[in-house]
């Protein structure tokens, strides 16, 4: 007979804040949030998510909402979820976790995303100081696309995680902390200069733990210790693999009993980098998954690239479906900074620099400086490290498909051109739906 | 009528040294290298080169000549030469030369590569710390593919760059005294220690400028300025992009009347980042070339991204044919070391990491470690910045593609997995070819 | 404000038969099978359809079903819907009407296939003289892979098409007939003999229409004439292009006001030809469809072939979105028939004897003939045709993408190979499902 | 020590004719064809080709030469070529002969090649009662582009085969004699209807067969009995697959001792069905391939089709490197002939309806038709059996990637679209080179 349709284990209801669901979400990293469901390897099961903001950005032509985003409270994740084998037992710190990634989508009845970036006083992005303020661009999906301009997308999640195990969570709360006490101006000599804290540690402030409720002695021990989500981590996390859709597997160590995998942060399409920061086509959505448990698989599959065990990270699978694209303009960076300073084979830096030779590449043809940097955050974009060894200069590559414009391709010279009127209608469409608010 | 075959402008005799060359070689970068060939716009015209090391390395079984080659006289390109319109003119500053990749190969009779890693005191690699001695793999050619394993080739150009004006040589000298200066242990907060020098300034010795004699006052004069050519800069040069391959367009900024193109650097195939530093599979070979000049073209499409108008990328057009794979195999890296401690969004330590855990993968099925760096600096592997938003932890990722591996493809579960005598085989045969030579 | 998501205009419930549906389904083509909606140029709208068979084959281990099953009132038909432009006017004829695949998918709780041969007596297949028997096997779904073996599905609907004029009916009606009483013994000097009728003529018999009530005059009157659904015509209708997937459009003549389109017989995954006549995996599904209308389309980008302007073909835009294959194998077949005769650039016999040349080498790796057979009806293989002109042969070619066996991929040969204990497990779990009836 | 490069164990001189050169070429396959050169399993060897006409067609702007090329003796083979172990053993009949197609491309200063369709009177083509006159279009190649329009080549040979035995040899006499001697109007009912003959039987006039030397009894015996090198046939021969370029493998079925190998007619480019007859870019060039013997892989690895073990067809394993494209625009055609006469799934005339709607569609954009022919013969097209069980209509296709026309991309309607004027222009481009001889 056939198997039934996946069992959905995290509903969501869009009209209920993120702490009302049946299953209220968490925002932290931590083993003791309780699992709020059960699944068995092989059983495909339904997971769904708001958007990362738990609804806090609306589809209309304003970006105060992006202006006045309350970061400490964002990345909501659904979840844990407790993984066992057939015969009941529960994965094992140790195991590796298998979970593929059977179907995908926008919520039904939420066809919609934006892209934004956050105000330079408000968590900034990749490139805050040359773009410090909120931005916002709404899209509305149709299938694989996305209007204005024409994005199939590559629908993924940003974040899939199993829980740390108190030791990990110790490891981490430690070298971020080291990292957030250090002399920020230290930083200046080699690395581009971020407004954003350096680290954010763990606070009780807006803290989410799903189950357990706020304000009791145990959510507050636990509120004390739990990881913030931004950064990707050994569990996985916010790795934002832009490829990681329909058919993809991956392989998470297994760092307390059952796993307790959670998920978040859908993104309808992204670029490399999500270089605007909230800078994929972020949506609310759904995941069909299905796990597989590797006993002993850390020790036979990862290896310790640290002080401990526990430094490992996880392995991605990525699935055989994608966009095909003929024709890729490609722009370079290197490890010279705006000022003309030269570092020494910062990666992040020559990534930046190609990334605003992009930007300004686009301007030409009639976008906007804030339009082409959100353009390039959500499209499918490659990101690659070209040359690394090349001292002092790191050399980083963009990749853009030229098929995502509705534009003139000519032969010779082949740059991107167009007539300008032809541009500036796809312009003033994405327009619409992009508001620059002003310090 | 057939246009004529293309016209071989620069010719190489293997059995030569680079100097020795009808037109001999330069390892420099400056405006007053003379050029040795005159081309037009439209035609087509063929350029020889010797492998980067000007025939130093030997197909043979020990790693000697790479532990104690010379690196201050290495990159040789050939070159420049001088494009002139249709009518005549040449190309001027600020025009945009685009450069057509017709055609390119290994030297006939001398199908065969190499890749190596030098030892720590002499230039190092990406992992250096890791892997501290020189090593040699040889690769032999047939069609495009490499032996042991089987890697279908994308063959491209580490080198295609324009001569700098003085301005601009000025400009880099600046800039790189500058980081010489600087007290390498204020580096160690945030990046990777390389014990390789922080840039090579401009020295006489082993200088080596073409047509111009050495030690003659003009040579002396140049080679206190002409920049070293290692590092990827304003004019192209050294850019290591794996993907510019037959029907790739370059389009490099002019400088210098008469743009003054030079190339060199041959790679049968290479990974993103090219990690081992002599990391492609190295050679000697052929391109076959196409040059347009757009002018006005640098003010039209590239924007200064310093202060001043000099601060210029190359744009790329990658070219249309490439290898298909359908299974990757993604390993990710974040910003922390290898002690445990945690760095800022530094996507070149998260790519260290990246990297390093796919040797300890490979090494699980059979490989040497020293074989499996070697192998992802040679094969067609993709190194991606993925996250680079979501502080304190940059995010790449280095993809596989497991196509290259003679080996077992098993569903369930689908990590690659093959037994050991089938891989072992595959690293007996590949060993044939590598020696470390121990400190 | 975000669109409303697609309206639903043709609902099916699973639990009813095709004519118990709240729009009854259709099974013939006919100018006056009464629109069942009515959708707007631009408008994202919902199509839901049964299966082919109209839920006549069940979940289970036999084929007596598909042994017994009626042919006669098969491919049934959601629709039509009347598609008219923004200002409410309707396509007209010799208007092209362009239809966007936006997503598509098999219906929820119904995420299961079958891939079948019918009986000799009952219909036959390609290779009905090598396979005369009927057989089934069922496919669940788990996202885009289909289980036993692995298989990416690039869903798409086997039928899209416009209602044909009263005109074009009877050209259809005309030439139909003229072959039918062909004496079919003149077919065996070139052709393969197929035991199916040349062509099914209009009957009363088993007809549905839609809205309109069985054993009505006018019920009477549209049955004589109309077509039944089995061939691709002019209209579109039953062309199988196993790549008309999300982001395709298709271009179809319009013949009628308002153009009356009609869709069914979904395919989670095809193989080019689909060979074994129920060869795709046949499942229920949804289409979300956007139209446009072409104003005088029919005129500016088709062109009669024919006696009149009505002989013409639609035209495809495939989507963006396929599995990729790094890997085929491919096998080829001339006109040369099975006794050994020789007939003249037969594409047909080519394309079959390629087939059979597939299934035999299948065989050799553990598949039984019959397994093979489905295999290549419904997995992704190309079916080519490779020299036309080449006197007195056809080449005709097929390529399977060797990803999809779980199989041993060896390099030296690089036939397919496999250990039998490996390729049986797969064979054997396919065979679970795999049900021969004998005659 | 790097292995010596490719033996050239057959050169070709181009100011020669076939029969003066070094290895006199040869036009038959008969197993007394005495090879001209020993190869060793694993040994890369290249063989040099003339076009397949032997140098009859010009490098001009006339296609008289077209119009009156001698078809009785042309496709000229180079070879054969006999193989061996590395113990110096031949292949044997029923061995499997692995032949790995390492590297090809135009013969150095001859990079040019044509595309023609000849006159209904001598051999006419696919479409030849739509276009009865001789045409000759003339491409330049440079690199991986023929010019006018830009067509990124997959260059390929369209010749490669085994030597018949005796008893194959007779088989294919036979029964190309049964049907020389039909009465070509019974063909009418199901076929198209071609001028040329139906087979073109073995016969002394302008028979080369290499090494023997015209008009010695040995010569006269094997003449009268040797078959034509048109159609491909058991032995693999004039399969013209177009994906058979670098990296590719052929399984060919060893009939006599030695495997006697045979190459020619190498294309720069072609579409599927080569539709126009001399219909892909013709060229002389090299191929430099390696072998390995399967011994007895004939029984292992096919299997026969029809009364004898000598019925079977080689197997081939595309390579890994192709064009990329992102947009196909794909024409269909059905088995309903211009008079609007029904066929029964005769894919033959399907696809030559499809292919007539390609030209109609690209003739109302600028091309002539007699260009849009050639084009579709030459480009990378993908000719495609979509529906081969739907009776009466076969469904084929032809899908033409959008990248190769130097055109205005559109979204909405995206059929392909340009301003008249940049689409003459590429006409224009074309129409230097093609010149049609009116009867």
């Amino acid at each position: 007979m056939a198997p039934p349709r996946p069992r959905l284990v995290v509903p969501i209801d869009l009209k209920k804040k993120p702490w009302e669901q049946k299953y209220p979400l968490h925002n932290r990293w931590h083993p003791h949030i309780p699992p709020v469901a059960n699944v068995r390897e092989g059983e495909v099961f339904r997971v769904e998510m708001m958007d990362w903001t738990g609804g806090s950005v609306a589809d209309n032509n304003s970006a105060m909402d992006i202006k006045s985003l309350d970061l400490t409270i964002t990345h909501y994740l659904s979840g844990p979820i407790r993984v066992s084998d057939k015969g009941g037992n529960p994965a094992n710190p140790g195991d590796l976790l298998a979970v593929e990634i059977c179907n995908l989508g926008p919520l039904p009845g939420d066809e919609w995303g934006y892209t934004a970036t956050f105000d330079r006083e408000n968590g900034g992005g990749f490139l805050t100081d040359h773009f410090p303020s909120a931005t916002k661009a709404i899209w509305y999906f149709e299938g694989i696309y996305a209007y204005s301009p024409q994005i199939p997308g590559l629908t993924h999640p940003g974040i899939v995680g199993t829980a740390p195990s108190l030791e990990l969570l110790n490891i981490w709360n430690e070298r971020e902390k080291k990292l957030a006490e250090k002399d920020p101006n230290s930083l200046q000599i080699c690395e581009v200069v971020h407004q954003r804290p350096l680290a954010i540690l763990p606070t009780t402030r807006n803290c989410l733990l799903g189950m357990i409720n706020d304000g009791t002695p145990e959510w507050e021990k636990i509120a004390n210790e739990a990881a913030r989500t931004i950064p990707g981590r050994e569990n996985g996390g916010n790795c934002d693999i832009k490829n990681l859709s329909r058919g993809s597997k991956i392989y998470l160590p297994v760092f307390v009993e059952g796993a307790n995998l959670s998920t978040g942060d859908m993104h309808f399409s992204q670029g490399d980098g999500e270089v605007s920061f909230c800078g994929a086509i972020e949506m609310s959505g759904f995941l069909e998954l299905k796990c597989e448990i590797i006993r002993g698989g850390m020790k036979e599959y990862l290896t310790p690239m640290g002080p401990t065990a526990l430094h490992v990270n996880p392995i991605f699978e990525i699935g055989p479906v994608e966009p095909r694209f003929s024709e890729w303009l490609v722009f370079e960076g290197i490890s010279v900074d705006e000022s003309g300073r030269q570092h020494f084979m910062d990666a992040t830096l020559a990534y930046k620099r190609a990334v605003l030779n992009a930007i300004d590449y686009l301007y030409k043809f009639g976008y906007s400086k804030e339009q082409a940097y959100l353009l390039l955050s959500c499209c499918p974009c490659e990101g690659r490290i070209s040359g690394i060894v090349d001292a002092p200069n790191a050399v980083a590559t963009i990749a853009i498909p030229i098929a995502i414009f509705d534009q003139v391709r000519s032969s010779s010279p082949s740059l991107l051109k167009g007539s300008p009127s032809q541009v500036r209608a796809s312009a003033a469409q994405f327009d619409r739906f992009l508001t620059a608010v002003k310090k």
